[in-house]
């Protein structure tokens, strides 16, 4: 057997309490928490008016901006070295 | 000025509607809408009892958790770059 300890961690998210099940170290979590925390936080500031559902279908949806901009540098980067082969 | 034009854009995520204004394209909001819904329905799937606020922290998570992955292999790749003048 080779299956990953799943481990529970509990943070806070826009002050809301969270227990996340998962494989991920805590440390993972705990800066994966952080980092949702600071955007979501950002982006209510930005529009106070939002509900909490509202916010973070927004700061998913920023995350996912965030994801395939790089997904794109990268897809770059691989292109660049297979024509430098 | 070079100012990109702001686009207000409409997209249904998890049964409810959202108004995206930024200066993505229309595709792009498109994209990225569809790929937050697939991920939203599929934690959902799991986790029924979820309430709508959660569920949309724990997409937003999912994402980010993704993002450090692809981060983790793209600084990786320019580390081996760096290495390999």
């Amino acid at each position: 057997m080779t299956e990953k300890k799943r481990t529970k961690i509990t943070v806070n998210i826009h002050k809301k309490t969270y227990t996340i099940v998962g494989t991920e170290s805590k440390e993972r979590v705990e800066l994966i928490a952080k980092l949702i925390d600071e955007k979501m936080n950002e982006i209510y500031e930005a529009n106070k008016h939002l509900d909490t559902t509202r916010l973070a279908v927004l700061t998913a949806i920023n995350t996912m901006n965030d994801y395939l901009t790089l997904k794109e540098d990268y897809d770059e980067l691989i292109t660049l070295l297979e024509e430098d082969k």
